[in-house]
């Protein structure tokens, strides 16, 4: 590698789990970014710099160039909706599910539905393919609550454990589809830092594999 | 009262600022929010619970009648732009600035500039107000990051002791408005809870009035 390679990503699951994908594509963390407060992280690698930024952001920053590399949710890519981006590699990590739930017992009403999450444009997607009339509320966080309160009756929001809807009463409905994390790349990087780049690819798809 | 009132409010300073309010009007909470990952907050008024969501989601809670009434920002509110919600009191409390920002001694681009901002609408509003073409790029969180990483030359974000901005080599550039927390209200629970709400704000309205 000899280009200068920055990469986005977000705090949590999705990390804690492309460290040691990185690793071995020969890159580790100078710092730790759970006890700092920066959002440009240096690596071991002189070239390489790690972004901590929102996971609904990182398609943004890969998209307009100020990250050559990305690592997303499926959920949060589909949602962003960008044909700007390249896909190239399933790394298999924060896998969970996008459902549909409800309160436990309480069925769904017969007509339009009222539906919170997220996810609006997936949502909007979903119901029609099911032909389904749907008013989506778009939320910013704790969909969860939604169905206590009266403001929806499902949401949609993606579930790993399933804890976060039994804790609230709530049931999985529905599967809308099966959740992973993707590397993803900028147009331009993918030419301009071609070698570094499919480099990157390469060991990080090799150790996906050794995973699997 | 004796209708049953539903507070949406979001944790950190509004919740902080609003509770000295809410005590003046006879309503303490039951339980520390701020312990428990509880969303639904009971109170020491038998009729009045709290409800703590996203300070982005307070206006949606209220506009569909989850909540009957709501502690937003004055940013939130503008940028939510709804039209179906009383703001009948400015609590006077969170006050900041909503400004626009840039890297220290770096001057702004003469023709078209790029913006980052979680505030789109305002975003928008703000440039055709003065004239400017302006790209705006939406970002989740973080804004402060943007400019450092070339992602936009200059963030609309509020600012309150500037410290953010500080710690990220960024200045502050143009005022575009001051903010203060807003006490909002659903309309159909003012027709219908009349007598509990307008108790309510009169209360809230004392306090705000002593406190300055
Ligand atoms: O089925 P579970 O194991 O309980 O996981 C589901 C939870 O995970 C997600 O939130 P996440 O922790 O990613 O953070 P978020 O709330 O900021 O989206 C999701 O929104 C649920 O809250
Ligand atoms: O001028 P300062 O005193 O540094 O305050 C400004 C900070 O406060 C706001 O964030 P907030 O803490 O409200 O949370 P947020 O980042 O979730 O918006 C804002 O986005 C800045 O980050």
């Amino acid at each position: 590698m000899s280009s200068q390679i920055t990469i986005a990503l977000s705090k949590g699951r999705i990390l804690k789990d492309t460290l040691p994908l990185l690793k071995a594509a020969g890159i580790e963390l100078a710092e730790d970014p759970g006890q700092s407060r920066k959002l440009i992280i240096p690596t071991t690698h002189p070239d390489v710099n790690l972004l901590i930024v929102r996971a609904s952001d990182v398609p943004t920053y890969v998209e307009y160039g100020a990250a050559d590399i990305g690592v997303a949710g499926k959920d949060v890519l589909l949602e962003h909706g960008s044909t700007e981006l390249y896909e190239p590699l399933d790394l298999n990590i924060a896998r969970c599910k996008l459902m549909t739930a409800g309160k436990v017992g309480v069925p769904e009403p017969e007509g339009r539905i009222r539906v919170a999450t997220k996810f609006v444009n997936l949502a909007r997607q979903y119901y029609a393919s099911i032909g389904r009339q749907a008013d989506i509320i778009k939320l910013y966080g704790s969909m969860e609550l939604a169905p206590l309160v009266g403001l929806a009756d499902i949401i949609i929001d993606v579930v790993d454990t399933g804890n976060t809807l039994r804790a609230n009463g709530l049931e999985p409905r529905d599967l809308i589809r099966t959740i992973s994390s993707r590397l993803v790349v900028n147009k331009a990087s993918m030419k301009v830092k071609h070698d570094a780049v499919s480099q990157l690819i390469d060991q990080m798809s090799r150790a996906v594999q050794e995973t699997c």
